[in-house]
């Protein structure tokens, strides 16, 4: 790898950024102690800084950051030079979400849901930043005759709107996942939770598109990023990592998708998206920093390599919509002049 | 089975249809000779009619009745007094339609689209028939890098509102389906089939749920009715069928699925839905009348047994969110007083 | 229900069971403390008890149940007349097994992982417990080129045909899963950890289907249950769950699924199965207790329902393999004398 | 591409194949004429011929080649320089086998299934092709209580066996497939295949994988390759083609995956895989030649990339089993002196 890093690495013009949390303990329902040990939140952040490529953070209100230690991380953050991205309310990790947060039948539930995340927007406020990213994943059901739709999607309405509407100049994505935790989720995927953000109706409120999400859907990312920009310029925020496609793995970025990810990079250049581009991984047993280092390579690897040459060829091949010609073009971007090409025979 | 037949039939109020095609021959891309014989159409509405519960037909224009065979079909149908509940344009089983009908890149071939679905309005004018069912199944695409979703879904938006708008009093269903027989459709599920409808803007277009569809996408079929009403009334049309969850297989209704469809039978009602209840099945290697006959059976048991008490009794479960009670509610439903209940033990 | 309970749950022949650890705490990745609190072993011993129908218990060795309290738990489970139905060593909860117990790169966490299993198979003697239940959800890998198929499936092979040959007397069933914790496991299907079974050779060996688990790998149970008793006998254990067929939501049996139990029960009478059949549920934010309680009650009811005129009936039904009449008879299974029958149309 | 193609086809030791009917016609349900023309048999095998790299056929029994027109076909393929690879009997385009061949209730079905399968082991003697491709896609069931799998397998077992026996000197490859066109597939897997190629017993009778039934089943294709050869050296041939993951699409090699193509590369070469590569694509909308030509050109690429020095670091991977170093490894492979690499951060 004698290549001058630090130099390709500023050739790049996207914003990558990481949610904290991925450099920390992982865990699942059959190791709850976690695959590894707890870490100092000054070493996560001193970690994160030293990705190449990461300039920015998301934090989660209410466990990386408190009204208490919002200066302290604060300055840690600034020392590194990092940006605040997003902060996402805690609105999954306790017991009292448990049965859904904005959309629970219990009143006190959803005034705490909204407390919560008054509290993430006067943290954001503090710290600068730009984006509360809602995760609602305890907001939706599991079993067959067991939400109330009308009702709780009526809440989740309500409270977010409320909140939304105090604080008017910051952005707020709302995230989907078609389930996990919640065997269904009330926003499973990008067009139903496009349809709430209209139903709030406030300029305010849009939606985060995490890829891996967009895969266990079965949607096209390209398309729902393109959909969601369309109606109404509502792709608000981008969390990547990567799976097989029948379930939320939170894998490592590039290490299972490689078309997907060249054909949304193409519609993110077309609809001119600005924001962050984030690493949401969850490594169970890889060590944290070189699971996200090798994301953010791959993505600024990427980056590199969709040359406007590239992309314009691209925009031919769409233009045409010949799947043979899409292929052959993926396979030489693979291969490059290591592939002999193939003379079409007919 | 020695009840009066007839006189059960009577207690229900839904209106039931089938599409006159499930009473066919059925291929695949295996046998496209097809697992049976063809059958005369008049042949196919005599047995249609004499399916019990079975008061009305949808047909393929084009197919099953052409601008040439109008009256024909008419007559047939009214002889066995069954009402013309859908026109369904064929955009789909010619090799024009390809590559997409309204979606495709050849001028031409969206002319035809246009023209085709003319045809079918004119054709329900005469019949007296309320309703296209517009299934796109080839509006779609298969590989990455191979779709303009703007430009193409700009066409869709284009081509169907110029026919809704000639035709305000007939109401025009998009049908959405993951896939098949494109990898990728453009009306893929309900909630991003709605915003196109929405993009459309006329009162005269809106969505029909195939409840198959919806289990492929991996949607709560009842939540997705609820949510089709909720933002515009936009539940227009549904069709039935069953499959394991993994692929449109097309099945007799009720042969997988039990509380999804009680779940919709309640929301259906909440909903007010005043429409047709459709079967869609595709019984490659069963007699089609039997397989539909059974399918409408499983409704009208289904209809028959949720009772007012037992709507009610479904009411309180969703109120309260209690998933063993709900489970412990369908067992109860199934096995009746042959059940032992289940004393809860804390 | 009004009903006698006590007499109905003696009806029933099958003997049911659960693993004690349904009815503590639950958690998963986003609520790793846990949905519920934490419950003495005392008091989930003397709930499990109380559930109507089962009369014996599994225990997760090291976990559950150690060699310094054994004798307790061996008088609690004498004094509520509960019989010790597996021991489950814990070769999945802690870091050690992180990457892998029996198929680990490293010699010292396969020689733990033997020693672990000895230390349950003591205890299964000092209980009178017959089978151990070895669950290897570590022992997979998630990556591409990660892992050395050959070499770590031998030293699976070895080190569990080492404690086997060991405890010849005592049955070892190995449980697959089609992925979690690992996205990809050793023990993935039926078929699959059979031919190991085969590999080890040891009379002693055999499989566990847990019934979730098959609808995850999209097996059919009951064709896995035939496979596993046609090729030797080799069906020792069986865990009853249920989901929506993408993923192990563990929940409560019946809520989803019931023409596949009615089907698996059917088999299990063919084969001859006389092992227990145990639940194994993961009720995250139900009550155990409850939730349990309802599982055995729903296959209580099946197994009263399924009179051998029933059985007899299914008999018939898979001679003609008439997919019409099959489904016919789960209709009239399920509605009984609220059924207005089919009479077949053609 | 300016380079010298067929030098570069020549540095490939592999032998690729193609299936005949991938240049022809291809339908589906909704367009059973065909969303192409029907080309004559001679000008299908001469555009064969002409796609780089390709040197053998599969043909299909009773379809492709007859009893009648063997000796024509022959001079055909002879003067094109094609091998004859494999036959592959028509068990399943035809109504007589809509409800199974060798499994058919019907014992007249099943004579006439091991008629057919003779027929085609006789054409394959005269044509001097080593192997009989059986894919019995019709061998299967679709609903709940349909099959009876104890009798109706048995009768597999006996009718292949009875072929397989008579010709000693012929492969004969079983190609498994979870679904399609029967929703269960008693071939269905890897593992549940070679489980019933063991009980037939003979030293002729293996598995065929297609990578794409490997992809939809779930399994990793390297892994199913490890160990069809591991228990008995049954990997006797292989279909190319790709798919999402989620069903059979036959897609073009290499459209979708590219990891697990690597990784089943290496593999193959661990166990001395000397069979032939053969395309087996379904091109509904695409020019079967050109899809063909780069499905060949896909695997002659990653052929001569993987070299020994390649192959050797893999190697080392998997001796490792560290995933991101995995990932890394083909972040390089695919953007190679492009990347940046990525340094580690901790």
């Amino acid at each position: 790898m004698g290549l001058d890093c630090a130099f390709l690495f500023e050739m790049t013009s996207n914003k990558y950024s990481v949610i904290l949390g991925n450099l920390g303990n992982t865990c699942d329902r059959f190791l709850p102690t976690g695959y590894k040990q707890v870490r100092p939140k000054g070493e996560m952040i001193a970690l994160a800084a030293s990705i190449p490529g990461i300039e920015g953070l998301e934090l989660v209100g209410g466990w990386d950051v408190t009204p208490q230690n919002t200066s302290e991380i604060q300055s840690m953050m600034q020392e590194h030079k990092l940006a605040c991205v997003s902060i996402i309310p805690d609105l999954f990790s306790r017991q009292i979400w448990g049965s859904g947060s904005f959309c629970s039948r219990d009143a006190q539930v959803r005034t705490a849901a909204g407390d919560e995340t008054e509290n993430a927007a006067e943290i954001a406020s503090r710290l600068g930043c730009p984006l509360l990213n809602l995760w609602l994943g305890q907001d939706g059901y599991d079993y067959p005759l067991q939400a109330n739709f009308g009702q709780q999607r009526a809440w989740m309405v309500e409270g977010i709107r409320a909140v939304a509407a105090r604080w008017p100049h910051l952005k707020i994505a709302l995230e989907y996942k078609l389930k996990e935790p919640r065997i269904r989720s009330f926003h499973a995927r990008a067009a139903d939770t496009l349809l709430m953000v209209q139903e709030i109706g406030l300029p305010n409120v849009g939606v985060c598109i995490d890829v891996g999400h967009a895969f266990v859907a079965q949607e096209n990312v390209a398309e729902s990023a393109w959909m969601l920009h369309h109606y109404g310029k509502k792709l608000f925020h981008l969390h990547y990592n990567d799976n097989y496609g029948h379930w939320d793995d939170d894998m490592i970025v590039g290490s299972i998708h490689l078309a997907q990810y060249v054909e949304l990079s193409y519609w993110l250049k077309q609809i001119g998206y600005e924001g962050w581009h984030s690493m949401d991984l969850y490594p169970y047993r890889e060590d944290g920093g070189r699971a996200v280092a090798e994301s953010v390579a791959f993505l600024c690897d990427l980056e590199r390599s969709l040359t406007w040459t590239k992309l314009e060829e691209i925009g031919h091949l769409l233009a045409e919509g010949d799947a043979t010609a899409s292929t052959r073009w993926m396979r030489n971007f693979v291969f490059g002049n290591k592939s002999a090409g193939s003379p079409p025979p007919s």
